[in-house]
C-alpha cells in the first residue's frame, strides 16, 4: 500500500460530538417523537450510533435490536450485547433464521404461459423453482428482513429507526437498498470509517469491538476490505481527495498522488452506484414532478 | 360530494403514451439493462405499467409477478393472469405465505437487562414476543416481503424493477416505504389515478380491471377509496389544485372551491407524508454531504 497522509481525515472529537448529539436530538423532537431504535450488529458503526443516540435522548429512549441469523458469529451477538451494556440502553433480540427459510424456501412457480422468462435456456433451469441463493443474494436477503423487522419494531413502538452507514460505504455503495441504507436519520453517514472510529475511540466504544475488523458477518472469514480489495484507509483517503476535495481522479493520479487501481475503483463505484442514494426516477409529466419539480426538506410545511 | 370540474385533469393519451414509452426505453437502457420486472397485482397501475413497459421494451423482455398471500383474493391473482395475457408478457408466481408466516412467528427475545423496552408497561405484555400484528402492519409487512423478492429476482436476472406508484398515492403517501414505493424507475409517478385510468383506457387494459374499485387486497372489502375517506376525483382534484396549480389552501377553501375537510386531509397527508419522499436525512459535518451538498442525478459521471 502507497503511504497516504491521513491527518487529512484529522476531526475534532468533541466538535462533532456535540453536533451529532444537537442533530439527533433536534430532528427526531422535529416529527414528534422522542424514542430511536437501531440494529446493533456489534460492529463499531452501529455501537457508535448508539452511544450518540444515549447522549442525545437518554438511555431509556433508545432501543438496540439485535437481528442473528443462524449462521452469524457468537462474537458478534456478544460485542452487540456489550455495547448495549456499556452504553446503558435496552435491547432485544429477534432471530431472523425463520423468516430469511420462510422466504428462501417460498413457494414460486412458473406462469401457465411462461414461454421467455428472459430467455430461459441463459438460466439455470431450476432459476425460478429453487431461488438460487448465492452469497451476495443471502447478504442482500439478511439485510433486508432485518429492515422489515426494524420498520414494524419502529411502527409498532413510535421510535424512529437510526441509520448507521458512514460515508465510504455511502459512496461506494456498499449496503443494501432497502436493507442496512433504510433508515429515517443518519447520524454518521457524512463521517468516513476512519473518522468514524476516531469517534468512536474518544466516545468510549469498547475497546475489542473498535479493535477487530470490520465484517458484514456473512460467512466466517469474511471482511469488509477482503471484499472491496482495498484498506478503509486507501478508499477513505481516495474518496476524500475525490469526493470532498473535488480534485480531477485523473490528475491525482497523473502525479502520483493516488494509486490508479485505487482512483478507479472509487469512480467506477461512485457512479455506478448513484441509483442507491437517489429516489426512484418519475417520468416528468406535469410542471410539479415529485423528487424533481416537486422537492422539499421533510419538515417543509404547506 | 362536491362537484368539482374534473375536465382539468383531462391528458393527451397519445402524446403522454409515447413520452411514458421513451421514458422507459431511454432510461432502461442508459444503466446497460434491457429487461424490466413488475409486480402484477391484478389493478390498474400494475397494469397499465404493464403495457408502457411491453410497447416499450418488447413483451419478451417484460416479466410480471404475481405475489398473493393466503388471504389474497382469487380475483386478483385471475385479472393478473389477464393482464400478462392480454398484454402478451411472460408471468411467473411467487406465493409469500411462507416468508410473511416465518417472519410473523419468528422469534423474539427480551434482553437479558431489558428493563425499559419504551416503558414496556405502556405497551401490551406480550408486544415483543409475539410482535403484535394488526392489519395495518400486515400490510406493511407484505408489501415489504413483495419488494424482497422482486429485487431478488432483479438481480438474479438482470431486469430493473419498475413502480406502479401514481401520483395520488405518492403524494398522500398511500403506499409502503421500502416496500410497494420501493423501485428504480416509475413511468406512471406523475399521473394522478383519474389520468392513470384514462391511458389505461386508452392503451388497452381489460375492461374489468380497470371497472374494479382499486384495493390494496389485505381484506375482503378493503378499498381504497373507503380507507382514505374520500373518492379519487376528489383527491385528485384537491391535489392538483394546491400542488400542480400551486394555489393556497386556505383561500380555495375560502372562495368554496374546495370542500374544507377534503384540502384539510391532503395538506395534512402531504405534508406529514413528506418523509416517505426522502432519502435519510444524514448528518451534516462536510463540504460534500450525500444528499444535500452531494447530489446527482443517477447518470451522472464523474
Amino acid at each position: 500500500m502507497k503511504k497516504y497522509d491521513l491527518s487529512v481525515l484529522g476531526i475534532d472529537c468533541k466538535l462533532v460530538f456535540e453536533l451529532l448529539t444537537r442533530f439527533i436530538k433536534n430532528e427526531v423532537e422535529k416529527t414528534g417523537m422522542n424514542k430511536v431504535l437501531l440494529g446493533l450488529s456489534g460492529g463499531v458503526d452501529s455501537a457508535l450510533v448508539a452511544f450518540i443516540c444515549k447522549e442525545a435522548l437518554g438511555a431509556k429512549n433508545v432501543l438496540g435490536v439485535r437481528m442473528p441469523y443462524k449462521t452469524s458469529s457468537s462474537e458478534s451477538l456478544e460485542h452487540a450485547e456489550l455495547v448495549a451494556k456499556t452504553c446503558g440502553i435496552d435491547y432485544i433480540t429477534c432471530d431472523i433464521t425463520g423468516a430469511v427459510e420462510g422466504f428462501v424456501n417460498g413457494e414460486v412457480s412458473l406462469g401457465a404461459k411462461c414461454a421467455n422468462f428472459f430467455d430461459r435456456a441463459k438460466l439455470d433451469a431450476n432459476f425460478a423453482m429453487e431461488k438460487i441463493v448465492n452469497r451476495h443474494s443471502m447478504g442482500n436477503i439478511m439485510a433486508r428482513m432485518r429492515m422489515l423487522n426494524l420498520y414494524h419494531l419502529s411502527a409498532a413502538s413510535g421510535a424512529m429507526v437510526v441509520g448507521t452507514s458512514n460515508k465510504t460505504e455511502l459512496l461506494l455503495g456498499y449496503g443494501t437498498l432497502h436493507g442496512d441504507m433504510a433508515c429515517g436519520i443518519n447520524p454518521v453517514g457524512d463521517l468516513y470509517k476512519r473518522q468514524l472510529r476516531e469517534l468512536s475511540a474518544y466516545m468510549g466504544v469498547p475497546r475489542v469491538v473498535l479493535a477487530k475488523k470490520p465484517s458484514a458477518d456473512l460467512f466466517p472469514g469474511q471482511t469488509d476490505e477482503g471484499d472491496l480489495g482495498f484498506s478503509y484507509d486507501e478508499l477513505d483517503y481516495a474518496l476524500y481527495r475525490i469526493v470532498d476535495c473535488r480534485e480531477n481522479p485523473k490528475l491525482i493520479v497523473e502525479s502520483g498522488e493516488v494509486e490508479a487501481r485505487l482512483a478507479e475503483f472509487c469512480v467506477r463505484r461512485i457512479t455506478s452506484m448513484q441509483f442507491k442514494r437517489q429516489m426512484p426516477l418519475i417520468a416528468l409529466l406535469s410542471f410539479r414532478t415529485i423528487n424533481q419539480s416537486f422537492n422539499y426538506p421533510r419538515d417543509w410545511a404547506l
